[in-house]
């Protein structure tokens, strides 16, 4: 069999420091653990605007839909608000997410141990805070037509965009949700506004429908996407799987993100259709964006992006082992206190680089 | 000049219990301040639809079109859960924004000194805060069209809701998060997700519009909806005054309302065009639910349809010293360590009943 495929599209920002850590990692799983990756490397976001004027170009959009995984680092940035919104930075990753299919959005919330105090909620009520949050990603109304501003007769404009779900689309996600559920804690929470949006009746429905007839011993709740955010506030430990849309689950997984305190630790799989040789259609990136602020000073913090390829290597290459082996390599060098700038609590000390994190991982793998 | 009308639409629920206390205040006005109001009392919610079959009565509808300013409870309970969409006790509440064209939601997420420690956050995150949220209530997704599901020819469904704005629409309520935000603390910071919705877009440049036209004096700020959430969990202090759409407005404030750490004291005003007698049509209204778990257990904390109250001094009858003699009667009463269950620290304590919170308040007054 041939090597496993990795595209990396390291993009804006900080994206390709962080990328150059994952690389790192990579290179060491083929000297060490003799798991050889093919690598190719394209632009994408703001870079590839640059070179192409589009934030994607289309042989780039090829090669993404030949490999095995997409390692995306992060788009954007200041240089590129003024472009108009079809060639903006994000175009080209949400053009990935469309074209790829990838449906499902995994974002875990995870606290880490060592970091939680740098939680602006309570300790009590973040430590060990485990949540996966399954995003819909490529409908609803990122996607839905009709859309866009028209400009009336009397000079005054309208803007619209349409919230569009199907049985299929939301049916696909509710069973990843539930397949992640079962190994973990067996229970999954759906939030919608059913109380004023059809497009929200349909979707509890059709996920209770994919519970009734597929999941049965899957714990499902449904909670308003209003209620949703407030009970992640109040008390996150209550939920094990949150199922949602693209755009409750874009701001919900966001929320989430921030209980744990440390953002630039959390990484997110995104998943579609198995290819010929079984392994899902699949992008991997972290939560954090591209920090332009700290862009190119060597401060950022490459984890969220090392654990985005944890998850790769658990999703799309099947070596679950493997990734925990990563995972709890980042577990050690943070209790021995290494530490990002991002990282740094009130008490100071010496950060240590984006390099040198990589380094350190890579050292204790 | 005839005395001000006040319609009670007290609703499910705990509605009616802590409605009962808004009336022990208004009472109290009418004795010793010579303020008296003219107060009838109707129905809404699932109370309506038991009676009428709607969730709102036409003549009731009529009533509070007529009204200085109607009172409301809260609507909704699980007897109702199995109701068509169509008459669910939360169209009531819709159809009274809708067609009162109350286009202003004002959702203060304000956090009691004496109830700091309440909060999941930690307490240098919320004491003090005092944020405004100014949310837009009569369009976008809530009641654009086309929506609703349709079955297709192989039987599986397509739901769909629009998200529609117009220019008017969104510089109309700019105007009001403007005109607040000079008498606080002159910032308003305007969220939606313009960097994937056109909608967006053009409720960015509108609002920037009228900023630039109109307030030029008022420091303004956008974010993306997402990042929006993350910097109200990170550090919600940052902002003064948030101005926001209907849906992403819904989940704002109730993300923005549970960092307070108390729900039962939340109180909101919406606030529709002045009527002939300048006054503006208005709508007050505690931000919690109905509760039915606590429901007719006299366990319900009226504080927030109290302030609710208060709200209506200051903004329908432009009463802000008696506003504030109010807001400081309960702050009296939490100083003095009056709470209802909902307050009950980890601690311990005897909590006081609905009524006997009520009667305190109006002894503090
Ligand atoms: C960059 C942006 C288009 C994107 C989104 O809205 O989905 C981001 O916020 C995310 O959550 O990945
Ligand atoms: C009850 C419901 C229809 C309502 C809304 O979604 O607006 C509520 O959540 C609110 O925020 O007032």
């Amino acid at each position: 069999m041939a090597n496993p495929s990795i595209l990396i599209l390291a993009g804006d920002g900080i994206g390709p420091e962080v990328m150059a850590e994952v690389k790192k990692i990579i290179t060491w799983y083929g000297e060490k653990r003799d798991l050889v990756f093919d690598v190719s490397e394209d632009l994408v976001g703001g870079a590839a605007y640059d070179v192409h004027g589009v934030p994607l170009a289309d042989e780039t959009m090829a090669k993404a839909q030949e490999v095995d995984a997409v390692m995306l680092g992060a788009v954007g940035g200041p240089k590129y608000d003024v472009l108009d919104f079809s060639v903006k930075p994000e175009r080209g990753l949400l053009r990935l997410r469309k074209e790829m299919d990838l449906y499902a959005n995994l974002r875990p919330a995870q606290c880490f141990d060592a970091l939680a105090d740098f939680s602006s909620l309570k300790k009590d009520v973040v430590a060990g805070l485990d949540i996966m949050i399954v995003r819909e990603l490529t409908s609803g109304v990122y996607f839905g037509q009709p859309r866009g501003i028209t400009t009336l007769e009397d000079g005054s404009r309208v803007g619209i965009n349409t919230q569009h779900y199907t049985t299929e689309e939301i049916r696909r996600v509710a069973r990843s949700a539930f397949e992640l559920a079962k190994r973990r804690g067996n229970k999954v929470c759906s939030m919608e506004k059913a109380n004023v949006m059809e497009s929200g009746i349909l979707w509890r429905e059709e996920v209770q429908w994919v519970h009734d007839n597929e999941y049965p011993e899957v714990e499902l709740s449904h909670m308003f996407a209003d209620n949703g955010a407030m009970q992640l506030v109040r008390w996150p430990k209550q939920f094990d799987v949150i199922l949602t849309d693209n755009l409750f689950g874009d701001i919900l997984s966001d929320c989430a993100a921030m209980l744990t305190g440390s953002l630039g630790m959390l990484p997110s799989a995104s998943l579609g259709a198995p290819m010929a040789n079984g392994r899902p259609k699949a992008m991997y990136e972290p939560v954090h964006g591209s920090a332009p602020d700290i862009a190119g000073q060597g401060k950022a913090n490459p984890i969220a992006c090392i654990l985005s390829f944890a998850m790769a290597l658990r999703y799309s290459f099947d070596l679950g082992d493997e990734a925990t082996r990563l995972e709890k390599a980042v577990e050690k060098v943070l209790a021995d206190g290494v530490r990002t700038a991002d990282l740094m609590g009130p008490e100071g000390g010496t950060p240590v680089s984006t390099a040198e994190m990589g380094d350190k991982i890579r050292a204790a793998l």
